[in-house]
C-alpha cells in the first residue's frame, strides 16, 4: 500500500495553495492527542481564487452531458477506493469512529455516488417539457420547452458527524455535481487530514475525466470567516450545509441579506419524537425499548435521526422505561467525533437533567479519559412537556427524553405543538393505526419522514427518500439532502422559446436522443 | 342579467365581515372619478380569523383527491363565466383596461383554471417515488414512498396589472388550490370590485364543492398593516406575490425575519433585455421595429414582461431606431391602471431622460386628462449602460432604451453584466445564432426563459412555461409563477417509511388505483 503523505494544503481546482498564516490540527477524540501535519486555513485570497475556478469551470460543466458527469461521479468512487485503508485508519484517528462503521460509510459514498452517475446518465431527472406550437391559433401559440439547468458554483459545507458521507464527497457534493454545478467545497476542520484525502480523490478524478480546471476545490479553516467568505461572494448560487441550528441559521440569515439572496439548504437537527401506541406497547414492550436504545445510542447518538424523544401512555405494569434504561446501559459508551461535541453534549444533558419536571433515570457508564459519552434517559411528563418547548431541543448524543402521556387527547396536543423534525416514527398495531389516524395526519404536516415500526437511524440512499423537513429541521422543508431528489436542489427551470433544433439541449430536441422521460403536450412519453 | 351588489365586505370563508373602520374607493383612472361602494379594510381580528379557518380548513382539504380538487377548480372558472358581462363593466372601470383585452384575460383565467383542473385529476404531479424493501439485505433495506403534499395556509397577493389572470382568481390562487394548500387572498386595492365578484364567485364554487369553509378567504386593505399581518402569521406556510421590487423584497425580508421563515414567491418585475443581432437586423429592421413597439406597449407597457432594453449593432443605414420611434408613435396612448402608477412612470421617465449618456427619441402623444401614459423611446450607448446600473432597471410602462453596441466583444460584456429578468430575447438569423452561440449561454444563466425571434409578452400557460428567473426578477428563482409547474411552489415531498398499504395515500399504494406516474425501484411506470 502506497502511503499518502498529507500536505496541510488546500486544493485549488488543480493545483495546492497554502498561503495563509492561521495553522491548525486535528485532533484524535479517543486520546486528546493532536495529529500532524499541520492544516493552513485558506486566506481570502485563496477562497477567491478557488470560487472564480468555480465560475470560470460552470462555464464548461454545466453543458457535459449525463454520461460525462455520471463518468466522473464513478471515477470519483473508484479513487476513494484506491485510498485504500490509509482513509479508514485516518479516519479513525481524527474522528474516534470504529473502522467498520467507517467502512460501512465508505460504501455508503461510493454507493451514493454510484446512484447519482446512474440518475444523470438516464437524464430523465431534468423533467423535460415541450408544448409545440401552433400556428393555426389566434394569436399562435409559440413552441415552448423547458428543463432543469444547474443553478451555478455552489459551496458546500463539510459535516463532522458523517466524515465521508456528508463530507467532501457527500450528497451535497454529489448531487451538486450532479446537478451540473461546481463545487467549493469548506473542509470540516475536526477531520481535515480526511478531508485532503477525499478530495484529492476528487480532483484525481477531475482530471482523468477531462473536467475543467475549478469544477471541484476544497478549502480549509477552523474559524468562521473561511464559511462567510464562501457564502458572501457574489459568484456562489447555493449553499449545502449540514450541522448545527445555529451555525445553519447563520448562514441562512447571511444568504438571504446578500445584495442577490441565494438559497440555503441547511440540515440542522431534529429530536425525531417517537410515538409508541398502547397495544404495541403491550405486546412488544421489550423489543421496542432494546431496538430504540441501539437507534438511541447509534453512531454515539450523533447522526441526524437519533431518536431523543420518546412519548407513550405507561401500559399496567408501568415497567417500560425500566426496560428501555437497562438496554441503553447495556449498549457499549463511545468516543465522541471532538472534544466540543463532548462539551456540548454534557453542557446539553446538565440542562436538561435541571429541568423542571424532568427526572434522570439514567446515566450510562464511561471512561472518564477521552471524549466518551454515557447514555442518558430522562423522563418527564406530558403537562411539563407542553409547558417547557425546550424539551423539544435535541441534545446531541446518545441522550433521550421519555415522555409520559395520560391519555390520546394529551398526545394530540403535543403532536400538534411540535416544531419541524426530519422524521417522527410511531409504534403501533394495525388496530394502533385505525384508532390514531389523525395522530398521522398532524405529523405529517411536522417531518420530512414518517416511519412505523421502524427507526429513524438508517437513512436509506433511494430514490424515494425525503431527508429534509419543515424549519427548524432544515432552512428549505421543500427539499432532501439524501437521496436522487436532492439533485433539484441545486437546478432550476429553464424555458425555451421557439428556438430551432440546433440551438436546443439534446433533452428537448424533436428526436429526444437521450430517450428522456419528457411531457410532451401534457402526456409523458419516451418516445422520440 | 342579474345586477351584482358590491358589498365592499371581506370574504371570511363562507361569511362576510366588515368590522374595520378603515374603508377606501376604488377610482377609475380613465376620469378620476371614486367608485361606489365603499370597501372595508379587514381588522387584525378579521385576518386572523380568515387565517385560522384556512388552517382549520387544510386539515381536510389537503387529503382532498385530485379529482375532487378538480372539481372545484372548474366549479370556480364556471362561476366566474356566470358573472357575464358585469365582471367586464366593474373591472374595466377599475383598472382603465379596454373589454377586448379584459374578456381575453377572463380566458385566460378560466383556461388556467381548467389547465390546473387536468393537472390535478391526472394526478401525476405529485412525484410519486416507491423503493420496495429487501428484507434479505444486511441490514434490511426498508420500504421507501415518498410523494408531494400540500404546504399549508398560504397568502396570495392580487397583482394590479392583471386584475383577473394574476388575481383573486389567478394563477397563485390557482396552483395554490390545486397544490392542497388553502388560500388567504389579499385583494388589489386598485380593483377591489373586481376582487370582490371574483372572490364570490370562489366562494359560492367553495360551497358547492363541499370544500370545508375557510379554504378560500379574502381580505381587503389599502394599508400595509393587512399584507403584513399576512406574512406574520404562524399559521402562514408561504406567500405568493407579483407586484414592485420594494413590494416583494419587503415581505421576503419579513418571511425570513420571522421566527420560522417561509417561502416567498415574490415575481417582481423585470426589463427583459432584447438583443437584435446583425444579420436579422439588416434583413428585419422593419417588422422587429413594429412588433417591438407592439410588445413594449402592450397593455400600455404595464406587462411583467413588455421588453424595456434594446441592444444592437447599428447597420449602414443606422435608422433602425427612426423605425421604431414611428411604430412607436402610431400606436395608440392608454389609461394605465392608476393614477399612482402613471405617476411612477412619469417619474422614471424623466429619471431616465436625465441620466449621463440618455438621448430622448420619442415622447410619444397622450391626453392630459386621466391616466394616460405615452410611449417614450430613450437611446443611449453601450458605454453609458455599463457605467450606470439603473438604466438596466424597469420602468413600468410604455418606455424602453435602445442601446447601440459597437461590436460583439461589448455585446457580451453588457450580457454577463446583467441581472436577473424573468425573459430575453435574441433577434437572428441561423447564422447570426451560430455566431452568437456564446451569448446564448450568457442569457442561460440570467432569465426564466429565452425567446428567440420573438417577443417576451404573451405568456402561454401551459406545462413547459417558465415565468420566473434569478433574483432580482423574482426572490426565487427556482420556481415558476404561470404554468402547471407553479404548483410545485406550494408542496414539498413527504415520505412514507414501511407503511402499512392501507395507511398510505392512494399515489403510493401498491396497486396504484389512482394510475399516476410513478417511480419504482428507479424506473418510471403507470402500472399498478
Amino acid at each position: 500500500m502506497a502511503m499518502v503523505t498529507l500536505t496541510g494544503m488546500n486544493i485549488i481546482g488543480g493545483s495546492l495553495a497554502g498561503e495563509g498564516t492561521i495553522i491548525f490540527h486535528a485532533e484524535n477524540p479517543a486520546n486528546g492527542k493532536k495529529l500532524e501535519p499541520a492544516f493552513h486555513e485558506a486566506s481570502e485570497k485563496e477562497i477567491w481564487m478557488a470560487i472564480e475556478k468555480a465560475a470560470s469551470a460552470f462555464q464548461e460543466y454545466r453543458n457535459m452531458s449525463g454520461r460525462q458527469k455520471g463518468d466522473f461521479l464513478e471515477a470519483i468512487a473508484e479513487e476513494i477506493m484506491a485510498l485504500g485503508d490509509e482513509l479508514i485508519a485516518r479516519c479513525t484517528e481524527e474522528t474516534g469512529l470504529p473502522e467498520a462503521r467507517l467502512k460501512g460509510e465508505r460504501g455508503r459514498t461510493v454507493g451514493q455516488l454510484k446512484l447519482f452517475a446512474s440518475y444523470v446518465r438516464d437524464g430523465s431527472w431534468v423533467d423535460a417539457r415541450i408544448d409545440h406550437a401552433d400556428p393555426a391559433r389566434t394569436p399562435p401559440k409559440a413552441d415552448i420547452r423547458s428543463m432543469q439547468k444547474a443553478l451555478g458554483p455552489v459551496g458546500i459545507f463539510g459535516a463532522s458527524n458523517f466524515p465521508l458521507a456528508f463530507s467532501v464527497a457527500g450528497g451535497d457534493t454529489t448531487s451538486a455535481l450532479a446537478a451540473g454545478c461546481t463545487v467549493v467545497f469548506k473542509a470540516h476542520p475536526a477531520h481535515p487530514g480526511t478531508c485532503e484525502m477525499v478530495g484529492t480523490a476528487i480532483a484525481r478524478a477531475a482530471s482523468r475525466s477531462g473536467m475543467p480546471e475549478g469544477t471541484f476545490s476544497m478549502v480549509h479553516g477552523k474559524s468562521t470567516v473561511v464559511g462567510l467568505a464562501i457564502v458572501r461572494h457574489p459568484l456562489i448560487k447555493a449553499i449545502g450545509f449540514t450541522g448545527s441550528y445555529r451555525g445553519g441559521k447563520a448562514l441562512f440569515d447571511i444568504a438571504n441579506s446578500r445584495p442577490v439572496p441565494i438559497p440555503v439548504y441547511a440540515e440542522m437537527g431534529s429530536t425525531n419524537p417517537v410515538f409508541i401506541l398502547p397495544e404495541a406497547m403491550r405486546e412488544r414492550k421489550q423489543a421496542i425499548a432494546k431496538d430504540l436504545a441501539a437507534s438511541v445510542t447509534l453512531g454515539v447518538g450523533q447522526f441526524c435521526t437519533n431518536p431523543g424523544l420518546v412519548f407513550y401512555q405507561p401500559d399496567e405494569e408501568k415497567n417500560f422505561v425500566d426496560s428501555f434504561s437497562r438496554s441503553l446501559e447495556e449498549t457499549s459508551p463511545g468516543v465522541m467525533l471532538t472534544s466540543y461535541i463532548q462539551e456540548a453534549y454534557q453542557a446539553g444533558v446538565e440542562k436538561l437533567s435541571k429541568a423542571k419536571g424532568v427526572n434522570t433515570v439514567l446515566k450510562g457508564k464511561a471512561p472518564s479519559q477521552g471524549s466518551y459519552a454515557p447514555a442518558y434517559l430522562f423522563q418527564s411528563t406530558a403537562e411539563a412537556f407542553l409547558n417547557d418547548h425546550l424539551l423539544e431541543e435535541e441534545v446531541f448524543g446518545p441522550s433521550t427524553l421519555a415522555v409520559t402521556v395520560d391519555h390520546k387527547a394529551q398526545l394530540m396536543r403535543i403532536a400538534r405543538q411540535l416544531g419541524g423534525h426530519l422524521t417522527a416514527t410511531i409504534h403501533a398495531t394495525d388496530k394502533d393505526l385505525q384508532e390514531y389516524a389523525d395522530l398521522i395526519a398532524v405529523l405529517e404536516q411536522k417531518v420530512g419522514r414518517l416511519i412505523i415500526n421502524g427507526y429513524p437511524t438508517g437513512v436509506e440512499v433511494t430514490h424515494a427518500m425525503v431527508h429534509g423537513g419543515p424549519y427548524p429541521a432544515t432552512t428549505d422543508g421543500r427539499s432532501t439532502s439524501v437521496g436522487t431528489d436532492a439533485i433539484k436542489r441545486f437546478s432550476r427551470p429553464l424555458c425555451y422559446q421557439n428556438f430551432p433544433q440546433f440551438l436546443l439541449p439534446d433533452e428537448l430536441k424533436d428526436e429526444n436522443p437521450l430517450k428522456v422521460w419528457r411531457m410532451v403536450n401534457g402526456k409523458w412519453e419516451k418516445q422520440g
